[in-house]
């Protein structure tokens, strides 16, 4: 008998997905929501076939009453799926960043270090929807493209073999399968941004702009990845070790011809680069042009004042870090 | 006396941008509503200051009753702001695309054609907001990072100075001139698009991501801009003519492992290229993966078929167009 279509597409992703892996073995989170427990089921019918031994890990927040009690019903779904091993990791979570970030930091680690002792990769159940809602909230930040970018497919240890499959799917094939799935009371909370955007934004944006929102989000967020890649990887190929050729001390001069020629997205990603390497924190995409101008735009301008209290001149065709603030040191 | 903080605003912005286009001809392309007229009234103060001759010209779309004495009248501001030349430019607008879209092609065809007479840049009074709207209708099309970088400040002929400035700046610098401002009635009009992102998406989603959602959108379109030119350009460096040497046929054959080493953003700019040098149309981002895997996940899959009509293969470690669509010629 065929499966139902639901549970085809997640192991369609699935297969897809750790193939590219090649040999070896993968870990699913699992919450014991809908999209991980549908990734668990469709890794435990996949991997085997493909050589890879698969196993599962859930995570015990410890926040609410009884959570031990759901992470052992996650733990005797997987032995079930027949993965191995079926890990609980209890964490304590802390409280910097507030509550979401706390518990997502703890479980992170928890992950990291699981998945670090049996050498695997860790499978996450981010589905399409997810990753539209990131995009949305990236957009919010405005701290340029990488923050519209995205989450990424894989990424070191972490995996995403569900980035392009709807959390209706997920849904759909957890009812298929008969698993029954928990609800995160948190994913009902207004107060979380990420809900607002699930439950208001998304839906008025769907509706606006006639359908396919949450698809083209995560379409241009994927083209998005490959091509913010490849310029830093250009920008790394024009990079500083080549222009400061002692690592040891800060290159405290660059070139302003040499640099105009570059394109703008490599020479502004040189120009952050070299700031902090002489000490400035993060540049403002406003702090940046002001600094670019001193190359494209030079007319005599001012120094430019950078965070951390590093200023910038141009004197005789150069940046140079201006020898004040050298002198306070 | 200092001038209104708005005035100064647009003017900061125009002379900002009129600067870096240098000596010649500037002519500001003014339907009466705020943007642009602000737009017209900061060009009027800034450009003979830097050299650069300004006129005016408004576009009689003749789609409403009195169109032509209201471009009679933005023309007498024009020309009182001290504007020269100032031209009145009647358009038929046709039907194709729909309403939105055939008056904006009849305009833009009439702004070229006076510009290219007059051998001079034109300047368009879009403004942040605009930007911002245009990255989420962008978003809603999913055509890639290219659809989500709005519009350029700076594109052949066409200059948008305001493109950092606010609308409830530019309106309050014409209030400030005492300039009065037409408002066209398709801006409220809920059955565009872009009035229910303005009325609709843009406010919930301020209040949503707690503000400064515009700026954001309109910083990341800007740097995004940037940062897909260096990626064109790169790929445009190991493009189809080296790859071709006899550019008056088509390259049938592309090496696999040659592409497999250079960055996805790259090898698929490439894939895109040479279909379209082969006869296939627009690839969607599907149908780019499919032929991507071709090369960096072949494992004896079939052929790829494009559309056109097009047929890839892999044969002998090489993308060919398959021989059986050549036959049929």
């Amino acid at each position: 008998m065929a499966p139902h279509p639901a549970v085809a597409e997640v192991r369609r992703a699935v297969r897809e997905h750790l193939r590219r892996l090649g040999q070896g073995r993968a870990l699913v989170a699992c919450s014991g929501g809908a999209d991980s427990l549908a990734l668990a089921a469709a890794t435990a019918f996949v991997a085997p076939r493909l050589g890879i031994a698969a196993g599962l890990v859930t995570v015990d927040h410890g926040l609410q009453p009884g959570s031990a009690t759901q992470a052992q019903r996650v733990a005797a779904v997987g032995a079930e799926l027949g993965l191995d091993p079926v890990e609980i990791v209890p964490v304590a979570v802390g409280t910097a960043g507030g509550p979401e970030a706390a518990a997502r930091t703890a479980r992170y680690a928890a992950l990291d270090a699981v998945a670090a002792a049996l050498d695997a990769q860790v499978l996450l159940g981010h589905t399409l929807d997810d990753q539209a809602e990131t995009v949305l909230l990236g957009l919010g930040r405005g701290s340029g493209p990488r923050s519209i970018a995205g989450m990424r497919a894989r990424q070191g240890r972490w995996s995403r073999p569900l980035l392009g499959v709807r959390r209706s799917t997920t849904a759909a094939a957890c009812a298929a399968l008969g698993l029954e799935s928990w609800t995160d009371p948190h994913n009902a909370d207004p107060a979380y941004q990420r809900v607002r955007l699930r439950t208001e934004v998304l839906p008025l944006l769907e509706e606006v702009l006639r359908g396919g929102v949450a698809e083209a989000l995560a379409r241009t967020a994927a083209l998005l990845q490959d091509d913010l890649d490849a310029v830093d990887a250009l920008a790394d190929g024009f990079g500083m070790p080549q222009r400061c050729p002692d690592p040891t001390i800060a290159c405290q001069s660059l070139d302003a011809g040499e640099l105009a020629g570059t394109p703008r997205a490599i020479r502004t990603r040189l120009l952050r680069a070299w700031a902090r390497s002489n000490g400035a924190g993060p540049l403002s995409a406003e702090r940046t042009a002001a600094l670019d101008a001193l190359i494209t735009d030079w007319h005599g301008q001012g120094p430019v004042d950078l965070p951390g209290g590093v200023r910038v001149i141009r004197a005789s065709g150069k940046l140079v870090v201006s020898p004040s603030v050298f002198d306070q040191e």
